[in-house]
């Protein structure tokens, strides 16, 4: 088969790639009818991450089950199935809390940016849906496995609840994605602190009441104006820059909570200055194991529609053009058929 | 009257200070028989906080209303009171949340160390008692206003409830009243990290179940094993280091809270460690006031008795020696008697 390998800034090929094969008798084979590229691919993209060998691409998946390990139960060939970018066992303490991305097993799942994926750990990875989605369903499927888990956990560790004020920092896939969330989980008043246009709208069809398009010190000072000098409830941290970190604590409130789901890049917190801020702060890898299958139902119903994220859709062949675009910010999230 | 005066690095002197009088309407003037000296009055003492001129000590007090501005309502002559390190109105949306010591009028209480103290916003800071307590019971009310408010934060903001495993980082008096904190919270396991044989003693005595002499790195792995590998459900960080910071974050289990409330001296949070922890961080000054009437209470009743932290006891005119004896650690906490 052929897939996305990165072989260094800015080199991301399309090249043959073995077919995988099941490893583990724990393994299940894949395959993807649409993948795509996730805004963490840009870090490496762009030289934030080193590259030391040609990485295959992409960690964002669902589709139809091929072949099973001998030892696994809960999914069979022909089911739809969706996961998420660490394989779980879903059965370990920290699973059981609902930390499924810190599981005791956890292994990475990689290569995704291609027709066929191994997954590692079945059983406690993917969740199948009732039935096979129609085709126009899958990127809404798709979204759900690593931009919507992430915005959805953004807004549960920032306990957004009915009535509270919500500021949301990113506008990208996942900050967008977070929006929705806290549209869905009842916040009265969810500002989007963007100042891209296009982002903007999709910001106020998912629920976003109010626009702020300052940064930094500028933009936390206009939370506090827009909610009476008193911060936010929650601040949803979709960046992952030191910036974009320090904006969400300054935006909140003291005791309110500030969520972080961007692997930081270059953050580092002074503990006295976090200190008398008072904020809550909770954040990582989203453990989107958790919600798959809640949010495999409101997909189902129709109740959300995640993939509209995907602005724009390629064929895998052009996964780099895919690339480019999100990187130069001509496009939110590329979706990319096999 | 006299009082104590920091001039510099273990330079703590009792002198002549003036009566305190009623500057704003808004102040009362309280008269102490016994004071008391903080953990946090050694930084500067130590010289790790700069002193820029001299500086009236002591922000923790109880003690008798001798005299109320014209605008106080709440408390009057002769009772007896108890109020917290920075004095707030109450009535703001930061107090209102429970953040009494981010008030958006707040205003620090110093001087304490002396026979009379003026204490600002009188009305939003002070509780009073039905009583006047018997002698022996005012260095118990006397805790409370500091040190047993800080423990009672430093528990709360970890969500300690019945059922979870507890670790308390540092064995000062905060440390030692978090532990009695936790253990009235209903927490099954109370693990106290120090290798104090008395500090250890009067942890027992207050609740734990558990004492870790191990620090740093090898203490945080001592609490995985004790947990079958998972760490800790919440872990209460009483003091303030970024060793003693690292510590609490690696003892606890993901998800799990780690609440601080020693002001951080020297702590750097990387954003990306944090991240992969997926703690739940929540400090800062503690919002004391917040929970007076509640351990006025528990005091009152005798269910606690939080004063047994004050291991020496001396004259207020003996104040330099009761520094260099918390110091040296040859006391907890000292009292002072004026």
């Amino acid at each position: 088969m052929k897939g996305a390998v990165l072989y260094g800034p800015r080199d991301v090929r399309f090249e043959d790639r073995p077919d995988p094969t099941i490893v583990e008798p724990t393994d299940a084979i894949i395959s993807l009818s649409v993948t795509c590229i996730c805004g963490s691919d840009l870090w490496p993209y762009r030289g934030a991450n080193p590259v030391k060998e040609p990485a295959p691409m992409g960690h964002e998946y669902c589709g139809i089950v091929e072949e099973v390990g001998s030892a696994v139960t809960s999914v069979r060939k022909g089911q739809f199935v969706i996961g998420s970018f660490f394989a779980s066992d879903n059965s370990c303490p920290h699973c059981t809390y609902g930390y499924q991305t810190n599981c005791q097993q956890k292994t990475p799942v990689v290569g995704a940016q291609a027709p066929l994926l191994r997954v590692p750990l079945a059983d406690g990875t993917l969740v199948a849906t009732n039935e096979v989605p129609s085709p126009d369903m899958v990127p809404h499927m798709l979204a759900i496995s690593d931009v919507l888990g992430t915005g959805w956990f953004a807004a549960d560790a920032a306990e957004v609840k009915p009535g509270k004020t919500v500021v949301v920092v990113g506008d990208g896939a996942v900050g967008l994605l977070a929006v929705l969330s806290a549209k869905c989980m009842g916040a009265e008043r969810i500002i989007a602190m963007s100042r891209h246009e296009t982002r903007q709208r999709l910001a106020r069809e998912y629920g976003a009441t109010d626009i702020v398009t300052e940064r930094g010190e500028e933009g936390a000072a206009r939370i506090k104006e827009l909610t009476r000098g008193v911060g936010a409830d929650c601040v949803l941290e979709c960046v992952g820059t030191n910036e974009s970190m320090w904006q969400a604590i300054r935006a909140a409130r003291p005791g309110g909570y500030v969520s972080y789901v961007g692997v930081p890049h270059g953050v580092q917190l002074d503990g006295a200055k976090l200190f008398f801020t008072h904020v809550r702060l909770h954040g990582g890898p989203a453990p989107v194991r958790r919600y798959l299958p809640h949010l495999i139902d409101l997909v189902t119903r129709g109740d959300i529609e995640p993939g509209k994220v995907f602005d724009l859709t390629l064929p895998l062949d052009q996964v780099a053009e895919g690339y480019r675009a999100m990187d130069e910010r001509r496009a939110i999230k590329t979706l990319l058929t096999t």
